[in-house]
């Protein structure tokens, strides 16, 4: 796996796969216990009359869960200061134990006006089914880099 | 704690107070190993020399738990059938042990054209230090809920 050294070496439209994960059902029902326990993340029969038809996971679990492979990765480790802030869109629901894959995409490289050693790169992480690329989280969030 | 049980009795402009929580330094130190291991989530030593200065607690901890506390508190339990993505900012980090308070602003209020019982609703979600009003997490979120 690639390891960026600065902000430097970003520019828009450069994309990074960084391979895949799954949640599996054990996690998914720990997971929407402790934050998001709703009858259609916690309980098959209930989560049949609910607008999913089935148990899915939560889609704070799929972000959280993204966020931690991304930084698993370790490709923004030695640059990455924090993110300010994030837009999450859930276009399809993730089904428990399920295997899906993520894409990085660099959308904006902007050097920071007050700190010279600094830049705002935006991201969009795409996570998809890896059987079928139907896309079930994707985020647009701008982050603090080194330079 | 209201318990609402149709859409129809949610308007723009109506808030409600939700109690606080806390996130324990044990909390945020396991959140962080599993989904946001970043040095300045995990060692203080570390997180020294990081944008924050000190260890603080991962934004998508912080979203989490206020999720969890928004489902907690059973207001939306017998209405909310899901959110389709959600906008986040964190204008300040959030320190262990830091007593937080949350409230939901019920943002706008509009019938599904394609379900005529169903309606979404835009929440804002505002978490904000106890002690001094400083807010460390906003959301904006469209819920799908039963009218």
């Amino acid at each position: 796996m690639t390891t960026i050294r600065s902000a430097d070496e970003l520019s828009a439209g450069m994309a990074f796969d960084l391979g895949g994960f799954v949640l599996t059902r054990e996690e998914v029902l720990d997971f929407a216990r402790r934050f998001d326990p709703q009858p259609f993340h916690l309980e098959e029969e209930a989560a049949r009359d609910s607008l999913f038809g089935r148990l899915v996971a939560s889609g704070l679990h799929t972000f959280s869960a993204a966020v931690g492979h991304l930084i698993r990765s370790g490709i923004f480790a030695q640059v990455n200061l924090g993110a300010g802030g994030a837009q999450l869109a859930w276009p399809a629901p993730l089904d428990p134990d399920t295997p899906v894959t993520m894409r990085v995409i660099v959308e904006e490289v902007r050097p920071s006006r007050s700190k010279p050693d600094m830049a705002i790169v935006k991201l969009r992480y795409v996570v998809a089914r890896q059987a079928d690329d139907v896309v079930v989280l994707e985020v647009q969030a701008p982050h603090f880099m080194r330079r």
